[in-house]
């Protein structure tokens, strides 16, 4: 099978203009097939905060109500989304950029309050949680070596855009890309990887296996920050992902290459 | 060669959300390969006075200064675009939305202030005049029985995102794709078509030849507005576009059928 890399990019990345120009750069170089996923960063709510619509979070996760489902619309699949692709073009790299709505690439549904993601009995609002990824769509374009670069918004196939998770955009789009390619799944943020010491960028866990990650939960030395994302990673190398890395976007090429990072394990 | 409908659907329509609902009902019906080329309404002047962006414009056109650009880009390229994505899904059309960043669909060059466009040596800003428009993705994408929502952003391919009048990027596609396909330009707006008298609603001219076209605007009997879209209308039918017609966006159908709207003649 081909490989196929799927790359994250944390919000941190987005927020620096610098640090997105090299970083976009970067992912221009990677050779062979590529698709790019992007959250937002502190865009939607510096927005929020302009156009005096309140954000409400509830651990941590932010509430999206109707006006600020167009905020992130406009945010995450126009502003975001449009300028990496433009970059990605001034860098040599034909890309394309899509929301799950585009194509009916992502599907989804809008997490319900008794659902077991809204915790609690939390109306997270238009939030969707993930049903199908369509793959031909994007066979297509990637055998056009076409770059794609999703945002993290999905639709119900009703007419309704949905709010999704990136990190789970990222797990589900190389799962589902996993029957027809060779995946790699890259998890690019601000950490040099899965650290033992949160302040210590030289403490990196160089593999984590489903049993050692169980013991560090148990001992609470994850960072709560960090479940989802490697909950989301284990989830993807246990379904068809050849190989998942989480580490540093400036060091993206060492990811790649396996000189940096943490790999999960799924033995 | 195979049917492809090309429509531009005016502003009046986006800034009113029940004709919207109609229309991309309509849209969703209409057999065949489409294309959508949508603009922004007034949209972008509400949020740039919420963000409290000064705009400005010359002759009734805006001045594209960097701010402005980054409203231009999230409110077409982003919550127009997906939102109208989002419905046509909804409405059983299989639609994607692009921007002319995406998959290098659309190549413009800034224009300059000595440009023969820019009036009176005025500087626009970031607006793009199209160069070329990629036909080969767009072909992958019809040959899937996809309908293309294409936002009025072009891009330079030097990283730079510029703003399109839509009514050109209308022109522009549908001219390169009429190598390929049978080629009908719909421009739909406000009005039943082409007016001898702008208050009157039945005075609609059923079809314009160039010649009558100059005899209409040297008695000054055609609306200033009119100009730049009838004038794209004739580049269109001039350039192998086989039909194009402009009429009432309420009356998709009727315009399709060839019972309202007027056509343009180039005999």
């Amino acid at each position: 099978m081909e490989k196929l890399y799927v790359i994250k990019i944390g919000g941190n990345i987005i927020d620096d203009d610098q640090k997105l120009v090299a970083f976009l750069k970067d992912f221009a170089a990677v050779k062979g097939l590529k698709v790019l996923v992007h959250g937002g960063g502190k865009l939607v709510t510096k927005m929020a905060s302009q156009l005096g619509i309140e954000q409400q979070m509830i651990d941590g996760r932010r509430i999206t109500d109707a006006e600020t489902l167009k905020i992130v619309t406009m945010v995450y699949a126009g502003l975001i989304n449009k300028n990496i692709v433009a970059q990605l073009q001034g860098n040599g790299c034909n890309a394309l950029g899509l929301c799950g709505a585009d194509g009916n690439t992502i599907q989804s549904h809008k997490r319900g309050s008794n659902s077991p993601l809204g915790v609690g009995g939390i109306d997270y609002g238009f939030v969707g949680d993930v049903d199908t990824v369509n793959t031909s769509l994007l066979q297509s374009l990637l055998a056009q070596q076409i770059a794609i670069v999703l945002a993290p918004i999905t639709h119900d196939l009703n007419g309704l855009l949905l709010n999704t998770n990136a990190d789970t955009i990222a797990q589900e789009t190389a799962k589902a890309l996993s029957t027809i390619y060779n995946v790699e799944l890259i998890y690019s943020f601000e950490k040099a990887g899965v650290l033992l010491d949160i302040n210590d960028d030289t403490s990196v866990i160089s593999s984590l296996t489903p049993i050692y990650y169980q013991e560090l939960k148990e001992q609470h030395r994850i960072f709560a920050g960090m479940i989802p994302k490697l909950d989301n990673a284990f989830a993807a190398i246990n379904n068809g992902v050849s190989k998942v890395i989480i580490g540093k976007a400036e060091q993206l090429q060492e990811l790649i290459s396996g000189n940096s990072g943490t790999a999960i394990i799924n033995v």
